[in-house]
Order: C-alpha cells, then structure tokens, then sequence
C-alpha cells in the first residue's frame, strides 16, 4: 500500500502542463497516528514558480472563460471520474497525512465528486450568467439604447487548501470547482499538511485540462510549507481573487496583502466561528438527554475538526439545563480522545484548553477520556455575566471543545447573543412553546450568522443551491458570499453591460436567439427558454 | 426666488425626526455663478451627531429591514412625490449651488425620480430577495434537511454624496434609493458643495419617513465641510456598508479606513475613469465627421462632469484620423467655456491642463473657448509609445479634456488597450468591416470595462435593470457591483440560509405557501409564483 502510493507520489509542482520541483526549501508530510514523516520529500516553490504558474494562468484565461459552459462542465466531470479513479491510493494517503478515518474520507470524497458535478449541472443550467435585457425605446426622449448584461469570469483565482478537509476544501474542493466553473483558471496553493493527497489531486485536474485540450495554465498546483509562496502568489499582478478556507490569522493577512497592492482584489476567506447553539426552554425540558446526545456527537465528529464544529451553547439555567449537563456529561465520558490533523493543531489545543481553564469563572463540565498526543473532548461552562465580561471566550478553540453559557433569564440570553461576533451557523433547539421566544431571536442571529438550523447541528454542511456557508465578520470576510453551493460561484463573477451591440458581437448568453436556452430576465421579468 | 429658497433651509442636520445645528464650525455653500457665498451657514457635525445617527439607524434596522416590501416601496415613491412638489425651490437651489443648468437639473430630477419609481417597482417584483428553496431528502443517507436561502439588508449604510450629482447620486440618489430599498437605513453626509440642496432633498425624505409611520432613524442627514465627520462615520460600528461616488483619493481613504475597522466593512466606491473611446478604422473612415461631432458633444456635456466622460481616444493613424481631429476643432472651436461645480474643481481642472501640456510627446489638437475661471474643453493628442512610457496620462482630468492615442497599427492598438487600468466603460465605434478587429478587442475591453457600448457615446447611464456602471480597479473599488439600476441594490443585501426551519418562523419570502408571490428558485430552477 505504502509503495504503491509513494510511487505515484514525487514531490513536484504542477505548473501548467509541466512538473517542476520547487528549489526553495523541502519538507515532508508527516503522519499524525505514526509520528514520523512521510516519503517522498516536497520542493517548496520560489517567486518563479508562481510567476510561471500565475503567466500560464493568465495566457489561458480568455480561452478558458470564453468556452461554451458545457465545456467547462465537462471538464469538472473529468476532474470527478478522475478522483475515484485513483481509488485507495487517494483515500490512503490523506489517511496517512491527516490520521482522519477512512470512512471520513470516503465521504469527502463523495461530497467533492458531487460537488464538481452540481458545478457540472449548474454550468448547463446557466442562471450563473445572470442574463439580464432591457431592449432599446427608440421612441422614447431621450431613445434608451438596447442593454443587456451578463456576469463574466474575474480572472485568474489563487486558492489556498485547508488542513481539515484535504479533499472538499483543498485542491478539487469547492473554492477550485467553483472558480474553473466560473471561467477562472487556478493557482493553487497545497497545504502543507497533505502535500501528497494534494500532488495526487493536482495530477488529476492537470490530465484533465489536457484531455479536454485546454490551455495548460488552467491549474496549476504550488508547494511551500511555508508563508512566502502564498504571499507572492496573492501578490501576483494576474491573480484577480483569493479563496481561502484556514485561521483567521491566515486570512487577515491574505486580505491586507490583497489591499495593498496596486490593484486591490477581494480574498474570499472563511475563517473562524464557535457556531452558537441555543437551547431555548421547552425543547431543554422535553428532551434534555436527547440533545445532549445529539450535541456530543455533533462535537466530537471528525475531533471537532470543523469549522461548524458547535463550540458555543447557551442556554437559561434550570433543572433542564442540568440535566442537558449531565447527560453530556454521561455521553462525554467514554469517548476517546482523537488523533488530531497535525502536532500544531494538537499543541494548540491543548493551550486553548489551558487558556480557558484559566478564565475567571470558567469550570470544567465534562470531559472525554484523555490520552496522552491526543486531543480530549471538553465541554466547560461558565455565567452569562463572566461570559460577557471576556472576549476572549468568544475565541475558537479549534476542536473538540465547546463552552456552555448559563444565562439567568431570557434578558440575559439576548444578552449574549447581541455581544457574539459574526457567526457560520447559528443553531435553534426550540418547540412549539418556544417559538415567540424564536420570534424575538430570529433578528439577532439573522444579523450574526450565514446560516440558522432549527433542530439540527451545525456540522454537515449540504452542497445545494440554498447554502449559504459565510457569515458576517470574523466568520468570514466577505459575508455577502458562500464559499459552498452554487452561491460559491458568484465569488469569481462579476457584471458586464453591452449596450446598442450589434448581434454578433454580442456574447451567446446575450443573443437574441438565445442559442444557450438560458432563462434570462427582460426587463426585470424572468422569461423561461423559448417562451 | 432666492427668498423662498433660502427660507427652507436652516442649516441643520437632520438626525432622525430631530433637527441639529452642528457645533464644529460653520461653513457656507458657494455660488460659482455669482462667485460669493450663499445663506445660510451651515453647522458642521461632530462625533456626537454621527453617534446620535448611527444608534437611530441602528435601532430602526431590524424594523425597517422586515416591513414587507410594499412598505418600503411605498416611502420610496413617497420620496419621489416629494421631490417634484419641492418644485422650483430646488432647482434653484441646485442651480445656485453648482452652476448646472436649470434644464440639466430638471432631468437630473426626472432621473433622480424615475430611479426612486424603479426600485418600488423592483421591490415589489421580489427576484432581489434571491428566495432559493431545497426540499428536504428524509430517505437520502445521509438525510438532507430542508435548506432554503434568501437575502436580507446587510445594516445601517453611510452614504457619501457625489458634488457632480446634486441630486441623482446625492442624498436621495441612486446610494440611499438602492440602500433603503434593500432595508438599511441610511446616515447620509451632505457634499458641502450643495449643502442647501441636500438639506431640502432631507427634509423630503425626513417627512416621508415620518409620514409613513417608520422609525425615525430610517434617515439621518450630516453636515462636514472637511473630512473628520465622514470619517468617523464609516469607523462607527453600526455602519455596515458604505456608498461613495467621488475622487479616487477620497475612496480610497474610506476604503483604507473601512478595512483597518475592528469588524472591516465594504465599501462601494465609484472613482475615477477615462472612459476609452476606440475609433475603429471602417468607421472612421465612413463617418470621421459624425464621430467627431458626437464626441464633442458627450466631451462638453455638463461642462465634462461625467464619470462617464470620454476622457481618451484611441485609433489608428492615417487621414480619416486628421478628418477627424480637423472636424472636432471645427466642432470644439465655437463651444464656450463652462462654469465648473467648484472652484476646487476648476483649479484642478487648469492643473490638469497644464500638466498634460508638460507631458513629453503630447500635443493641443483642439480647444474651446477661453474665459477667465471657466473650463475651456481641450482635446489633446499623443502617440501610442508616449502613451504607454507615462502612466501619468491615463488619470482622469476631471472636466472637458480629452486625450487622443494615436496608434501605428492594430497591434500598437491592442498594446494601448493592455496597458489600460480599470475602466467604467469602454466604446467601440464600428462598421461591419470593423467586426473582426472588435471580436479581437472584445476580451481586452470585458476585462477593463463594466459597460462596453457600441456606436455610442458613455455619457448617460440609463437607470435600468441590465445597467452596469462600476468596473475593475481603479473605476470602482468593487467590480462586482453596480452603483446604478437594479443590480446596484446587491450592494446592501447577504445571503442567510435557514435549515430544517418550522413555517411558521420562516420569513415570508420563504414560506411554503409563498405569500409574496415570488419567483423562486427550487432545486436550482426558476419557477414562477402560482406554479
């Protein structure tokens, strides 16, 4: 298995149609369940690379943003079969570099192969083109000339790949199927942790655009485990928008660079939340332990290694709440402590857990079984008023741990929630009786989050049109976008007017005789193809 | 007449229902006609009267923001109405203030009212809502919830008023139309230079806010001669978006400040454009004489003061070019100097003259009538490799000045194009033996261009659904959007998915029975309400 992997494995870029073995440094992944590093070495990338990548990008991006959608659709097809084609050789390599379960990953595998396909699917189904036309008023003083308008490709995309979903958020992931489904070639950054699933997934999109006979600087795919790579990249003149799924601290410095070049671009950065869960009081009473369980599984999936991952709960205190507690407690305590993706994140952790443990009036609810390299699930709780005296609570600590704000009464859970930063998800636990009290809610978590579950859990997020995976500041930094769901390919579009043209020089979408069947609004009114 | 005026206007801001003369120094508008200060004074605002503002808008957000759309439709005509009974007065006013003709405000008006009409009007058609609806899949492993998305006001939306643009993108423009259609609440600070017309557009909409039984801090209107009060507005926390139509230097520093903002906030800057203007050889050669009669026109229009104004010209070299430069002086030689908005502006606009004429290889090919303290219109020229080597001549001179580039070739045409920043529009005129040079040219002006216009002039941006005015860097600071027409109102609106939600707690745009009467979009396809 191993050599079987290695094998196909060498530790070069993808540039364009080319492998080139990055100069600047080389590193190794690095198993989180063996302790010890992986074959073969990786060659990090230097401003050369990224100049090369970034001209080929550029050089192929009219062709590429010009095709017929169906081509692009088919590509991203491609990309899809190719992905399951490589079989185990895929799944076993993340497994190795990220210790996250094989079952896990086959069904990131599936959520990314179905994710390119919805592309596919709404390539073809062309809303995305937003389609608008206003047809000319010759007679009106002063005439209006014939408008029309389209949304067209931004340009070359840089995408940066997560450590916690080497597969959905990486190098096929949303933010490179949504770009190449807008018409925007990639640049991709590996992340450090899973260079090796990230070469074996570049390997693929790389055939793919050459089967297809796309111009090669479509994708291509970079290597540093480092910083320096990633800021040239966002640097590079011919890069026009940044995807970024990671740390706030990554994120923030992507968007100051992106500020501050000459061209200004927009970064697209989903970032950090603790995804607050309210147990409103007639769901807490008729289904405390029901809850709880359903909490501690939420917590605790993929080692709370998700960016949905419920790290908040709040709730009024009450011999409901107690029970909820207990329950956790109950849950909690025969869990096992998971093998987190990498030793930083591990030592991370385990510094969030001491930082929280030192707050004042922070105490310790339940805990999982510890285990010593591994991260022990937590649950702590502390008042509404110790919670809002300090912000630092509101900090993610990234896994399995989450806080319980205890609130006196409905005054204070307002409270609470009007002082929490921007949000992913924001989650309801309510029966019929709690819906007034849902009522006065809704406004605040509408302004604090992208997305609000009513008796669910925030992790598992659906890939689907009515996604929305974003949220205001710090969630994101953009929270007029999704970075999940057909919504994501907004993110590298952007409108253009044709006024008074000619037919044929107009862009398909925008022809009279309508030739991609599109639905398309005239004046303001949406019209079906061919009616 | 001017007793009348001057009796309506006190002066004051205007913060909610409240009036308030602001207490940080005093300042007068200007009459350029008559070249003295008008009454009265006007009091500059401070920190308080923006804290004042923001909290009222702050409060009524949540309010504003749920009225069912035909509420909000409703202020929006009650604005219109109330604009054209101020009648003569503001005119007048406007007239006093910035030397624009009577006839040009009048259609200013007609415009500023048509663009109040249309968002009604958009409101109540609902595709701006962008209701998407994915059904649940309870037999689907693992189960998919219900999702359903639509998109909600973003907050409270700090409007800067353009001096260009009295009315049309002032305090009742096209920024706070789309803004308050969306469901924010505006705080809008004045242009000193027309502070009388802003307060009399304020009042109109201060007394439609009232009259429609709104929250008062639906509006609130500021005074600030100098830059301390805008900026301490977009640094307020309540302030979630902010509209701007101005100088780049003045975007960018609210740009700058907007990002180095605890929770960053977007602003839409409408900057700075030279509107290329491509003469394209068949057409040149057909009609040289038409052309250089029409672009003397738009160059004239409003004395230049277009954001739109066709600041460069490009063509190919040879006799239908000197036909053309012979026909516009002749055309140009008779047109009398005009009054500019401000004697700021006309001093920038005798510096920007005099630095063009600096410039190595640039040349007078025509001008205007000189007067004393008035803009003559100048057309200058330069060849394509002194064009390229200065990047000094590609900034805007704001008023009657052109540039003609004229180039050896196709290829030096094209090398023109390249070398060109971000561009509100971009115009072709052509022939049909002109279509494959444009086909060639089409992709280098889409990449440049929010609005590519053909046989046309770029001044007059229609106010319509299909309109695009904003563009690539430094045209705006957000390709992605408009700041006129429909699309302008995605500016103020994020995307919320709400995920396994009970009916009854789902905003009506999302309800199963669709009592709005939306088209919809279930499962990625449009369908229209009652189907």
């Amino acid at each position: 298995m191993t050599t079987m992997t290695t094998m196909s494995i060498s530790g070069t870029q993808l540039i364009g149609s080319q492998e080139r073995l990055g100069l600047a440094g080389s590193f190794r992944a690095h198993s989180p369940l063996r302790g010890e590093a992986l074959e073969p070495p990786f060659g990090g990338g230097d401003a050369a690379d990224v100049e090369a990548a970034c001209r080929l990008a550029e050089q192929a991006f009219d062709e590429f943003r010009k095709l017929l959608p169906e081509r692009r659709a088919a590509l991203l097809e491609a990309i899809a079969e190719g992905l399951l084609a490589l079989g185990d050789t895929l799944l076993e390599r993340a497994h190795l570099e990220t210790a996250l379960p094989l079952a896990r990953l086959q069904g990131e595998r599936q959520r990314t192969v179905n994710q390119l396909r919805l592309f596919a699917d709404w390539l073809r189904a062309g809303q995305w083109q937003g389609a608008r036309l206003d047809a000319a008023l010759p007679e009106r003083q002063p005439p209006r000339p014939d408008l029309r308008a389209q949304r067209i490709a931004i340009g070359p995309v840089a995408v940066f790949g997560a450590s916690n979903f080497p597969l959905a958020f990486s190098v096929a992931g949303g933010d490179t199927a949504s770009a190449l489904a807008a018409g925007c070639p990639v640049v991709a950054k590996a992340h450090p942790a899973h260079p090796g699933t990230s070469e074996l997934v570049g390997r693929v999109i790389q055939r793919a655009v050459a089967e297809a006979g796309l111009p090669a600087g479509v994708f291509s795919l970079l290597h540093d485990a480092g910083t320096a790579l990633g800021q040239a990249l966002v640097q590079h003149p011919a890069i026009q928008a940044v995807g970024f799924t990671g740390s706030r601290r990554g994120g923030l410095a992507l968007q100051a660079l992106a500020q501050a070049r000459p061209q200004p671009i927009p970064v697209f950065a989903e970032m950090s939340a603790v995804n607050p869960v309210l147990l409103l009081p007639a769901a807490l009473s008729a289904r405390a332990e029901t809850l709880a369980q359903g909490f501690v599984d939420s917590l605790t999936l993929g080692v709370g290694q998700f960016c949905t991952n419920p790290g908040l709960l709040i709730a009024v205190a009450g011999p409901a709440l107690e029970r909820f507690v207990a329950a956790a407690a109950q849950a909690l305590a025969t869990r096992a402590a998971g093998t987190l993706l990498t030793p930083g994140i591990q030592r991370a952790y385990q510094q969030g857990l001491e930082q929280l443990d030192a707050q004042p009036g922070v105490q310790r609810a339940a805990a999982g079984l510890a285990a010593e390299g591994a991260a022990q699930a937590r649950l702590s709780r502390v008042s509404a008023p110790d919670f809002l005296a300090n912000p630092l609570l509101q900090e993610e600590c990234f896994g399995p741990s989450a806080l319980l704000v205890s609130c006196r009464d409905a005054g204070e859970l307002r409270a609470v929630l009007n002082a929490l930063d921007g949000q992913l998800t924001a989650t309801l636990q309510l029966d019929a009786d709690d819906h007034p009290l849902a009522h006065q809610l809704l406004p605040l978590l509408e302004r604090r989050a992208g997305r609000i579950i009513a008796n669910g859990w925030p992790t598992g997020v659906e890939v689907c049109h009515a996604m929305v995976h974003g949220g205001p500041f710090p969630a994101s930094s953009n929270a007029q976008h999704s970075s999940v769901g057909t919504l994501a390919m907004e993110r590298f579009l952007r409108p253009v007017c044709y006024q008074g043209f000619p037919d044929a020089l107009l862009p398909p979408a925008l022809q009279e005789a309508n030739p991609l069947q599109l639905h398309r609004q005239h004046e303001g009114i949406p019209r079906a193809p061919g009616r």
